[in-house]
């Protein structure tokens, strides 16, 4: 199966179900899978930031690819996330994980490294060459702490290197850029243009985006695919109103308590509390040395969810 | 071979030298490290920054700590990086450096996820508890992007977690912090307090440091060796005189513009040229996505190298 | 004269035209003022960011005040900045101003010291006690190096303390956050959201903003006009094309070479540039010590203003 | 009276000591230098972001300077700070500051603006031509959000705009780069270089700074004093004994909770605290929007102050 150009629609960011011993929970895994194609979901991505890429050893990411591809072969596109330090260690990861049958790779910028601009680039031509399918990039400076420009990625869209973008920079304008120069530059064609935010997906579709990829999808798949849909139906105060349900729900994440963990372990706990007040997943343990919600934070959640009429 | 507690000197973050199609050159590693050893330094870290951990593949890795381990074994303590971005990622590491005979292992905070002091806390308690050698703390914001408290490394030595600080924070006033506290401090036994600043080996010295681990030891083992003999011998003026070389000569990591490559293309390009210039490697390159040195730029590397007498 | 709440529509910051020796240039600032109100904006705010406060002493401030207040005075509301550090001299700005005819000002969070949210929630209680004209928050993090968190600037809105937000803060989703909350809080009346961004008015409209305050709109007021009136006749094709166009025009802010001057110089040097190319102002001087344009950079100005019609 | 050159010793950032109205107290303020007057200090620094002269008004600010002036004229050198945005606000505090008596002023880089090292150049250049009296520069990037570089402190070292350097960046590798540089230079005669942390004075005097500015020594200016004098005697380890009791007592700015005060709060509230529980001065307040110490955050202070024999 080849990728859409370009892909559309939601394409959510899959968790990882864990067992209590933190290994990958491949029914709980499975199950979640068939929630979001349920909800009608247009591709997936593994091993992204909300899949706790970061966390998962290269054995565990095999596994949720594998898994994945076994379940929804052929009848969605599978994206799968390379997520490590530099073009040598993201190249292991690309055959590792077209081997187990991903039909697209998502790369960010390098780290742990002081970068630049001419090294992202070069980082992205060596990732194209050495890989056998396409090349999305992630825009993602709260990990990575740098960010893509726009022109960068104008660039490797026109010289064919980057297949798409997925943008979680938080910076809506600097995402314009993109949106606008991909439509308006002949030389680039069935580009990708994807939002990773959860709160700015109508406001994205309306600057010109193909489609989202929001962690959230993952707690309400239905949600975002009728958000979608109301758009693209030009019902735009009902598709506000989807999205204004939505920005509610995603608050979820602030119940974690900042004064005891960061904002992943936030965000992931949330998450995977709600996968699994919700019946889809077997047991919320995030992967160490992540801090777990506590009994009182994920009644919380549960509230989020009731108030978002999902539980 | 057990490693001294605490560990003192000169201990250099062990360059990894690269063939022109970028493999480890292991004839290049064993002659640098016949340098370090010649310069006297008194044990080897291989895997750090300085080695270029962050782009070397998982295979490339095992092969530098084989090779310096099974150059120096016995003769030299051999410490090894374990740079990944959490717990589950480094353990596999843990395991890996250890079977190629690494006597201990240099740990960062988390990185990529927004973590917490917290998770910094479990992360190295579970490093501890699942590593058959000691742990050390790496504190290197600049790579990922979060700071190690003064009060958690104290707690951690106090309880035997952690063996050791290699300090790269560039805040002296905190890295005192520690080493007041890890004298004062009756709980705290063997604990190695190390400097990776070039540029205040004899300030971190006055202040009670037990060592340094200087990227720039490669190109001049025996400078930063003669400089802590001087410091130790209660020398001041002239451990200062040679610290000023010293800083003068890391003035090569300037050369490359920054309007090409990034810091860390320029510092790593400095030394491999200037252990090119001097002999000791084959070759200059670095690791992708870096951009190299231009010839020009390697020549102003060869006037410092020749301001420092060592050409 | 009383503001609107909420006020709506344009409302540029104005630039303060300067002589070659750097004094305020009234007659330029008057024909500026014209300028605007031919375009049919709103309402204007003098002694913002893009209006150089942070130049202008307090000598040149007031003068700045009189001039606007005093030729349009009962025309349009004249919103005026308070920029300074604390809460003491701020309120010694908020007295000026409004003795010379503010009928608004605008603060933003205290900025040199370290601050935190319950001081500067403290700050604008002080500043609306002590303010005899309505407070509007400016948020403004890329200046002040902290930012407005949402909940803090509901909270001091359904409070009455806050008649309204300048956001500046690039950041759309926690935009939204103020927006919706301010909407939906029967305790929030006549409060005004208003954007600072050139490049998404569009969007901030749709997700329910009041008016915006783009710098930009000092060079073509009548664009930023006409895209408020095609959004709310509900034409958003046409809004989006016109938002598009202004983004063209925005990259002026890009003529400036970075490797000599920082990111103010550039964008007031653009503006002004513009405005001087396009017959408004006599001088396009901006204040020290900032660089001026070459003379290529402000041809490249003038081929940004011809190719989006304005010249 | 004219600075020496260069300034050298314990230069401490005077307190601006508050009644509980927040107006200047003067007889307090009369006794803090009285108080630093006996410690045996050698200049003064009023208007420092110690004194809270981002918090103080113009009126506030001249009536410092004429105090401190009018009581030790002509006995210490005085030296004022003139913080403010930019260049032409920052001249209007040169003229009062000096009107007022200063013998020397203290200006930071440009803040709030997006500045650039060529604009830091130009604004002190541009001082340096609008003052009466000497100029240093103070390089608090935790204030001013952008650093000096060490070249261009330098170069305007040799061009004799700058008379000295107050470096508070808390990094000390570019600080020696500054001494360093200094000393070198045939072109730079008389240039003062300070540091301004409270926790590394004796590391500086070694590298071969002239002095220090530390805001503790507003508490124990004695020991700052006996610190110098211990290290110009060669006695090293008296000197570092010394500065570890300064910075066991330094530790009194953890006292406030950063739960519910930023950290200048914290800081300038400790200081205060601590000359008001050693009888110096009236009143702790300090200015708006600070958050006060609480009660028990004071008794804290004192603790420090017991363990340090300052009680």
């Amino acid at each position: 199966m080849t990728i859409p150009t370009p892909l559309t629609g939601v394409i959510p960011p899959v968790c990882t179900p864990l067992t209590p011993e933190r290994e990958v929970d491949v029914p709980s895994l499975v199950r979640l899978v068939d929630h979001l194609v349920a909800g009608g979901v247009d591709a997936l991505f593994v091993l992204g930031s909300s899949s706790e890429a970061a966390f998962l050893t290269d054995a565990q990411r095999r596994r949720v690819v594998e898994t994945v591809v076994g379940h929804v072969g052929g009848q969605l596109p599978v994206l799968a996330g390379v997520i490590d330090m530099t073009t040598p260690r993201v190249l292991d990861h690309v055959r590792a994980v077209t081997a187990a049958g991903a039909e697209a790779v998502v790369a960010t910028a390098p780290f742990y490294t002081r970068t630049h601009p001419a090294e992202i680039s070069r980082h992205y031509r060596l990732l194209a060459a050495g890989s056998p399918v396409p090349v999305l990039a992630y825009d993602i400076p709260v990990a990575v702490h740098s960010g893509l420009p726009a022109d960068v990625v104008l660039e490797l869209a026109a010289d064919g290197v980057l297949a798409g973008l997925k943008d979680s920079s938080g910076d809506l304008a600097a995402f314009r850029r993109v949106v606008t120069g991909a439509r308006t530059d002949a030389a680039v064609t069935g580009f990708s243009v994807l939002t990773g935010s959860e709160l700015l997906v109508d406001s994205a579709l309306a600057l010109g985006a193909d489609g989202a990829v929001p962690g959230l999808a993952n707690v309400d798949p239905a949600g975002y695919v009728r958000l979608v849909r109301l758009f693209r139906a030009g019902d735009l105060d009902r598709a506000r109103a989807e999205q204004e349900r939505l920005c509610a729900l995603f608050a979820m994440v602030g119940a974690g308590d900042p004064a005891r963990m960061g904002g992943g372990s936030a965000a992931l706990g949330a998450f995977k509390a709600a996968l699994h007040l919700r019946g889809v997943i077997a047991c919320p343990a995030t992967a160490e040395p992540q801090v777990p919600l506590s009994e009182a934070e994920t009644e919380q959640v549960g509230k989020y969810l009731a108030a978002a009429g999902l539980l």
